[in-house]
């Protein structure tokens, strides 16, 4: 999600509890920052939080990371957590391709939602389930990987489920028409106003074990 | 596919060369029938015939064996074949719970096209794409497994890519508007019929390796 410039973003961060500097945080304890063993969930592209705030709120049960990569945007969600008393959320700058400098085999769930599509067909290595973002996955999830994704994009959805299933993952629940179904929806800002125009909510959730050798 | 009865379709079934009585032909050798080593592409439920003679017309490289549960439905069928000459072609009127009588470790691909969509949630075990037609499909792909499915329902599909992935299955390709892009696609009467009504037409294609302890 782009922005216009918030002048003061760097400050805002700094300022509030939620954000972490994940280049000074040491990874493999983020659990000691939750002060709790609860499972770890991990949304990347937050943009302004809608998404990770109603899940922090609605599961007390797990921690919340939220990643984003413009400072900006992120300014943007810390305001309004820092109008909430939420200890289950930290939020950290970072681009999707480093997340392993960041996190080190700590976390449940990955959250995708409306990630950029990278429409031209010479971007779609861009896409965050595109392998070399998978590889990276699996050096920062537990022992069981599990993906969560939102869309709207065909093109990407198409793509996510031939990219997952390709790198071992099986599909647990596909949804072409999420709003016409009563399944548990927190939605983004993105999806509260690209559904409400109509747009179908595309939805996929996926699992993988992570190989013991591939923890290393 | 339902039709009304056709009062000779035995006769029309019997006085066919494409007709096939799959259980007094023995099964494992029906590469001897086509007189070539050729793949062989089987479609479930062919009903009238136009992808199974589109096919057989444009790839006179590959086999192709129908099957119809129907005999009304695969006497209408027969009857466009006799008016044709393709040495490519075969029928056989069989349930798909059963192929494993009539065929043994002989088929490339299985086409699973605009199939029963069983709406009900107690009778999604008879979708084509439930594991107990995924282990009969076992016994009767040669080395390699592929299934192709074109479907216009939402349920049946999402539902047959959680099924396929949960039993090994890779996907290779998702399209959820088949008619949107330019993939060759032979249209079956089904969907000429459904497509121009604007209902979007989904397509996957997925394989799985066949365990030599399953080759038995």
């Amino acid at each position: 999600m782009r922005l216009r410039n918030v002048k003061n973003a760097k400050e805002i961060l700094n300022n509030s509890d939620y954000y972490i500097n994940s280049t000074k945080y040491p990874k493999g304890i983020w659990n000691n920052l939750f002060k709790n063993d609860n499972p770890i969930m991990l949304e990347i592209g937050m943009g302004k939080g809608d998404f990770l705030i109603g899940m922090a709120k609605k599961h007390p049960e797990y921690n919340f990371i939220g990643v984003e990569k413009y400072e900006s945007v992120l300014a943007k969600a810390i305001e309004k957590l820092d109008a909430l008393e939420l200890d289950n959320v930290k939020v950290i700058q970072i681009d999707a391709k480093e997340l392993d400098t960041a996190l080190d085999h700590e976390i449940n769930s990955i959250y995708l939602n409306f990630s950029d599509p990278w429409p031209k067909t010479r971007h779609h290595k861009r896409r965050l389930t595109h392998e070399t973002f998978l590889q990276v996955y699996d050096k920062i999830f537990k022992s069981d990987a599990r993906i969560v994704m939102k869309t709207d994009n065909d093109s990407l959805f198409e793509d996510s489920l031939v990219n997952l299933s390709t790198y071992g993952y099986i599909l647990d629940e596909v949804i072409l028409d999420l709003w016409a179904c009563n399944k548990e929806n927190i939605r983004t800002e993105y999806e509260t106003k690209f559904g409400s125009k109509g747009f179908k909510i595309k939805y996929l959730s996926a699992h993988k074990k992570i190989d013991e050798h591939e923890k290393i």
